[in-house]
């Protein structure tokens, strides 16, 4: 949330394997991140006590710089490494396995911080390439993703798209949108990779700014794992760790000569989601929710999403909600979301922090609700209780398997017993409520907004 | 629990993730457990999908045997290479990693089961020494580990010890003691390096019967971590993958012929404990959960330990309960107790599983609870509460750091909000109540044991 490495403490290989699944997350988010895994002691490693393990090879899955100080004088100036390295390729993951006598050693001193070297600025013959492909006669499509989607660049994006009739789509994933009134709101790739193999039909040219060539999520038996189509040629604009803006403002430049440095927004400015008008009474559903929430989320907030199947209606809902951050899935390790509006809200404690989550995946990381009670921070969790994994229901029919029996189809359900999330929350000190109909949820969401500290609400499904 | 092995089945490397911790516990236990990890289709791996990740690294590091079948053809027999690679060595943990297409290949065939060697006979000349040094003159010390703590094994060591003088111990950590009412018990080596050093001072010979030579389980400043006395000699009789038990039988049959096979069991036989007259009333105490527990402990159940600090008082308290199995933690990653509860009942559902836990360690895997709730596990989990991470505030002061300032002590705390267990338990459908004194636990433990299900007990201790 603020451009600068968050940092963990982290005990030996088992407290790293317990934060892995996150970390894979945010390695896919390019976040920054400095691990601090504590380790035994240099010369007690040979014994092989109970705690020991490869805590190098676990790091190395998920680290782009890992390093073992092995004396307490390197300490200071590994540590303004590990920093650096998190702050470059455009947001990395760095772990430093710190040995309890490296730790405790006094010879230690206060390392200066290291620069980190800008984002490499990308040729003008690219941006040549790409104004070209962009600006010519066959279709071309402008996938924007990582740095990408902050307002700047997607002023630049949609100015493009005005000036060359190319369109303009965002990936699947997002570790963080900039987007609500006022600012260009454009169409996601799709998750199903047959809705986004639609989108892409006919394109021929597929210029990829700060987002990665299109890729299944999953394989599926008789379906293209690459969703490029077979006559499209791909033209990289700028990776992620280069600088995406200015390439963007340079082809916008040659394209619309004075329009990325003009005065105004021109994106499109939707309004107010049409919520109101249909979705906003009435039982629990997810396009439901997404009215709800776009109606009274307050300027400046974050938006958290790992809603999965329930969040469908979500982007729909707020993207006329007025200015806020997204912050999305990029690594498919559910049991995120809680976490990360627990360090969204530690980041940005004056910002109200509004996380849209499925109870299967709330159910991996409840725990954070006692976080947000003893730190006191402002976040709305929104519990979507359809009482089943149902994306893997999805998945499981998608893969042309046989019809699951009762023990695989168990395996997908979260009922018998239902689980009582207001009980959990309760039980972890964050007050919480249970909704059926989206006036409840209407109501219950605004209040919290009026109070400080971490709320709670249930909204169950029809049926569940 | 039954001597083969567990399954676990994991989704891609987040999964694998997840249950890493306890792999390590596993992999320490030398618990049997063939893990399948679903992986991406073979494929699909070179596109980089969000879920990719290093998974044959991540497995490495609790595996003993890790596989990667590429086609649908070998997945029978890889499977029973799993099986069997599991069931050697004394017990490892076996990775499977199954790409989707691989798994929905339709050429895939069942494989007969492989044969296991049985555990290697340990050599005449080897239990000849062994022999010796517990018979001779200068002090002498048995430390059973491993297969060498189920009830032959220990009546062997118990008529050992009678007939050479020599000293029994068990190691600090034990994965699983047949114990109680006419088995024989032994000290157990301490948690404490300097209690551990206390108990070994003058001994000459160290014998090894599945166990491991005791090290200490942290480093300390100015602390050594290896803890046999400088001038003791280590004879290893059998390794955890050797025939324990054989060669305890026939060190026995040189030092007392005869004894080994004899009727009746001659190991000391403990009556009930004393709590009845000392520590079974008043407020919850360490001392007193144990003769609490001992008091009621059902024969043929089985007692799982992660109480920690809070479980000092177990060991005495339950010695001379009916004949009973002990689950203790030999991997050092809290968060052990309810998952092995929750197996131990799966795989016994004749049997009465108590799981003593900490209120720390239950945090980190208290959706357990909710799995026993939906199999109707016959579980009672007495969570004690001392709403701190206790064993950590003693370890902080033990490395001679400077006392916490409040930021470090408080990452040592569990209140502010104080957790409401019950209300955790009840939220996940096991029913629930909170006690406060001695009399309450044993009525609620009591209560607990004669009703189907699980069903929890949260002790709080005094002042918290």
């Amino acid at each position: 949330m603020l451009g600068r490495p968050a940092a963990t403490l982290l005990h030996l290989g088992p407290g790293l394997a317990n934060g892995l699944a996150n970390l894979h997350n945010a390695r896919r988010a390019r976040s920054p991140i400095v691990n601090i895994v504590g380790d035994h002691a240099t010369y007690h490693k040979r014994f092989d006590a109970p705690l020991e393990s490869d805590i190098d090879a676990l790091a190395r899955t998920v680290s782009a710089w890992a390093r073992r100080p092995s004396r307490p004088g390197d300490v200071g100036l590994d540590t303004a490494d590990a920093v650096a390295a998190a702050r470059s390729g455009g947001g990395q993951v760095a772990t430093l396995i710190l040995p309890a006598d490296v730790s405790w050693g006094k010879e230690g001193a206060v390392a200066a911080p290291r620069h980190c070297r800008p984002p490499a600025r990308v040729a003008d013959e690219v941006v040549a390439e790409v104004a070209g492909a962009l600006s010519g006669e066959e279709p071309a499509v402008l996938l924007l993703g990582g740095p990408a989607l902050r307002e700047p660049a997607l002023v630049a994006a949609s100015r493009i798209g005005a000036a060359t009739g190319a369109r303009v789509l965002t990936e699947t994933f997002t570790a963080r949108i900039e987007r609500g009134a006022g600012r260009p709101a454009f169409d996601k790739l799709g998750y199903f990779a047959e809705g986004a193999e639609a989108q892409l039909a006919g394109t021929r040219h597929l210029v990829l700014a700060g987002a990665a060539s299109p890729v299944a999520f999953f394989a599926y038996p008789g379906r293209p794992s690459d969703l490029v189509p077979a006559d499209c040629q791909v033209h990289l604009l700028a990776g992620p760790s280069e600088d995406v803006l200015g390439a963007l403002v340079a082809v916008c430049e040659r394209v619309a000569p004075g329009a990325a440095s003009g005065a105004g927004r021109e994106g499109p400015t939707p309004g107010r989601p049409a919520g109101a008008g249909g979705f906003s009474a009435g039982p629990i559903s997810a396009e439901g929710i997404g009215a709800v929430v776009g109606a009274s989320l307050p300027e400046g907030s974050v938006l958290v999403d790992e809603a999965i199947t329930a969040g469908v209606g979500l982007a729909a809902g707020t993207v006329g909600a007025p200015p806020h951050d997204w912050l999305g899935h990029t690594g498919g390790a559910i049991g995120q979301g809680l976490p990360v509006a627990t360090g969204a809200a530690v980041a940005c404690p004056e910002r109200r922090v509004v996380c849209v989550e499925a109870d299967g995946s709330a159910m991996y990381t409840i725990q954070a609700l006692w976080t947000q009670a003893r730190e006191g921070l402002d976040v709305t969790t929104i519990v979507v209780s359809n009482r089943a994994y149902g994306i893997l229901q999805i998945e499981m029919h998608r893969v042309d398997a046989d019809p699951p029996g009762p023990a695989a189809a168990a395996l997908l359900d979260l009922d018998r017993p239902t689980i009582d999330v207001v009980a959990l929350a309760r039980g972890f000190g964050v007050p919480a409520v249970s909704v059926t109909t989206l006036e409840e949820l209407d109501a219950a969401l605004r209040r919290s907004l009026t109070e400080p500290g971490p709320a709670l609400i249930e909204a169950v499904m029809p049926g569940r």
